[in-house]
Formats: C-alpha cells, structure tokens, sequence
C-alpha cells in the first residue's frame, strides 16, 4: 500500500469569508468553517467515487464520529482561504481525514481532523469499510503533516452547571433526519456571551459525538469550567441519553 | 443614463447545493440560500467599488431593509445553480437588487428581490445614494426581467399567536453588532414543524426589516394564518418595538 503522498490525493477548496458568514468580531464564524470542512470532506469523497450520494445508493451513509479544530487565526471579513483535505488513515470501522486551513500564501490558519465512520442506513450498524468496493478506499490514504492536538477524554463531573435547555427545530436537522452535527457547534457556542468572546479567543475545538437525537427532542447544554482557559460540554437529550461531549480551550 | 442592460453589469456566482447545507426533506435550507444572495449582493458591488469595506472606511455601511424569493425549486444535493444579481433601481434613499436563481441549463428556480439602503455607522442615519462618489452608483442599474411577487402589506390583526421566544445569542449577532438579516428567516422557518414540510413547499418568502435588536434581547415571534396558504409572521423584542414582520406563501 503506498501511502506516499501523492499531489492528488489531497483536494484544495478555496473560500472566502464573506461578509454574512462572520460574527459580531468580524472573523468567520466556527460553524460556517465547520461546514466548509465537512462540505470540502464530501466533494473530496464524492470526486474519488465514495461520496454520500453513492453511499445512499448503497443504503449506506457516512457519519461523522469526531471532529478537532486547532486555530491560530480565523479568517476576516472579505480574506482568501484554502481547505486543503486528505484521507489520513483507515481503520475497520473508522477513517480519519485532515485538514489544513491556510492563506493563499500558503501561511496556515488551523488544523482540523474528522473520524467517520459509514453505517447501514437501515440498520444503523457501522460497515467495514474494507469491505466496500474491494477496500479501495485504502488508496486514498495519504501520509501528510497535520500537527493537531491529540483528541482529549472529555468526562464532565457533578460541578457542570446546565446552561440551556432548547427544542430540535427544523433547521437543526439533517438530510439523514437527525439532529446536524454542526447545528452543535453552533448551539455550544451560543452558550458564552460577546463578553466573552471579545476577552477570549477560542484555540481548540472538540466534538464527540455519541448518539442521534431527532426533531421535537428536548436538548440540555451542561457545562463546566475545568481551569481558566478550558470549558468541557455535554448535549444530552434531556433525562436520557448523552448526544456528544466539547471540549473548548479560549487563549 | 443608460440603463440597457451591458452584460457586465450582471454577476454571475456559481455554487452547489451541498450535503452539510440541506433540510432533513434533501433541499437547500431557505437560510443558505438567504446568506447565499447576500453575499452575492456584497460581491457583485465590492466588484463595483461599493461593498461594505469600502464604505466602512468611510463610516458607513450596507443595511438591508426588504427581502422577498419565490421559488419554483429548491436545489437538491450536490446541484449546481448559478445566482445572477444585478442592481435594478436607486432612489434617493434606497436602491433594488434583484436575482434569478437557476441551472446551468438556463432553468429558472427562482427569483429575488432586496432593497437597500446606506446609513451611517455612528448616527445610524440613512445616506443618500446619490451623493456617495458623484452618483456613480447609477451607472451599474441594469433593467433586466425579475417577475417577482410586488411586496405585500404585512400586518397582523390580534389573532396572532405567539409561536416562540428566545434570547439573541452569539451566532444571532452579525458583524455590526445587530440581529443578523438571515438568521430571522431561520428563526421563522423553525416556527414550523418537520410533518408541515413533509406537506407543504415555501413558494414565496417575504422579510420586511423595520428596527434592529442586539445580543441578549429577548425575542418573541407570532403567527397569523391568513389563508390555507398564507402566513405573516410577525417578530419583537419583547414588550417593545416590531424588529421585523415575514409573509410566507405555501402550495
């Protein structure tokens, strides 16, 4: 298996950060560069024959079990950007992919990195994905730098506080009927103030997802302040089941 | 003045519908879209010599005062459209964009129409167009067709209904500070539930902006069903002013 990393294993997107996609700072907002990193994944998947619309022909999906973000810098109103992905590895039953995210000029702004995994639409059992088209998918594995912090145990003691409490809407959900993996991001941000954020400036993110909810499900966001710069989160359907666990640490 | 329409007065900005931006029915979310045509508007006159950074050096900038789309189709994942946007009109105080939103093919899905004014940063009074380097906007109107719904007179009676309530948050916020334009229209579709889309198609979307709100207000939206298809949507901060007032047409 050659691993080497060949220039066309690794898809380049450009963006830009348009003016009605950036906060209240004038920086992109983290659940539109969530989107792009999870939009640049599928178009990286789909140009090398293993994209979501294929999968669903199969009855198959990909899902999104992890998902770290590094940032030195977020891009600014009107500024350039390149997401450049690639697969780095693939377990059975899970695979990972980088990013980069950089300047024109080549300068990075951040890191990122996914786990999927592709699941039985009907079933919701996870497939081996060697099993897909004779393990092909090994091909695209590409052996490339991407120093990102490694993922955390996110644990939440009896000290977390709830911070809010709201109902799955329409636009939480996904083409898959389930509560969307970024709509988290952005409910998790909305848990800290402008005040915060304009003393804080979030460095890492990290999201654990752990189970499905669906629209009309009540959601519970605890949180809990582990030391001055690092918050640990949990969505939980509320009374039940946890949904996915964030780590935050602000510089 | 010329107002034939020069080609180059027209811009042109392809985009796909993609998997991490569509409903749980596989459509492009109406907010997408929504962000989609503003930040088309900011290109098409940063391009021009008249986006928001340049006239944020001078203490001014872009407010958005009505919104209205019809739809005959929605996007689908992984669709190409293309939005074509183009400057109608100005007036003394306001100027009209309108957009065709379609296929590379040429097929029409829909059409847009918003109205702008400039204001001042610090008095947050308007500006007139005209007076903004010598008048030069007027040699970008372009009559082209935009067969659009003419804006309705949205007012609601007391049988209005309040449908929801909740706190402007982080992600609400835009980059001056204000309730974001397009984050109301995802607020108004989460007034509906997943079984009245799975029965109804939005055919035509208005947003009339009257004040502006910030983070922390509490925000009350109410409902009126006028006809089997028709609804105005009426949003205020609560026990205050009317932030803005929506009609959405269903078939």
């Amino acid at each position: 298996m050659n691993t080497e990393c060949n220039p066309d294993r690794i898809g380049h997107y450009p963006f830009v950060a348009e003016s009605f996609h950036l906060d209240f700072s004038g920086h992109l907002l983290l659940s539109v560069l969530g989107n792009h990193l999870l939009n640049c994944s599928n178009r990286h998947s789909s140009d090398r024959g293993f994209g979501i619309s294929l999968l669903n022909e199969h009855k198959y999906t990909w899902v999104l079990s992890r998902l770290s973000i590094d940032l030195s810098e977020m891009p600014c109103q009107n500024e350039p950007f390149i997401i450049d992905t690639w697969v780095d590895s693939i377990y059975r039953l899970f695979t990972d992919r980088n990013y980069v995210i950089r300047s024109p000029q080549d300068k990075v702004l951040g890191y990122a990195k996914s786990v999927w995994a592709i699941i039985d639409l009907e079933s919701r059992k996870p497939i081996d994905l060697l099993s897909i088209d004779g393990g092909r998918i090994v091909e695209h594995i590409c052996k490339k730098e991407c120093p990102i912090n490694k993922p955390q145990r996110i644990r939440l003691s009896d000290k977390k506080e709830v911070v809010s409490e709201f109902t799955a809407a329409y636009t939480d959900i996904d083409m898959n009927g389930h509560f969307n993996s970024i709509k988290y991001i952005e409910h998790v941000m909305n848990t800290f103030s402008l005040d915060f954020y304009r003393e804080k400036r979030l460095k890492h993110f990290e999201i654990a997802y752990v189970s499905e909810c669906y629209f009309g499900d009540t959601i519970v966001i605890s949180r809990e302040q582990i030391d001055a710069t690092t918050y640990f989160i949990e969505i939980a359907k509320k009374g039940e089941k946890v949904l996915c666990r964030c780590s935050l640490l602000f510089e």
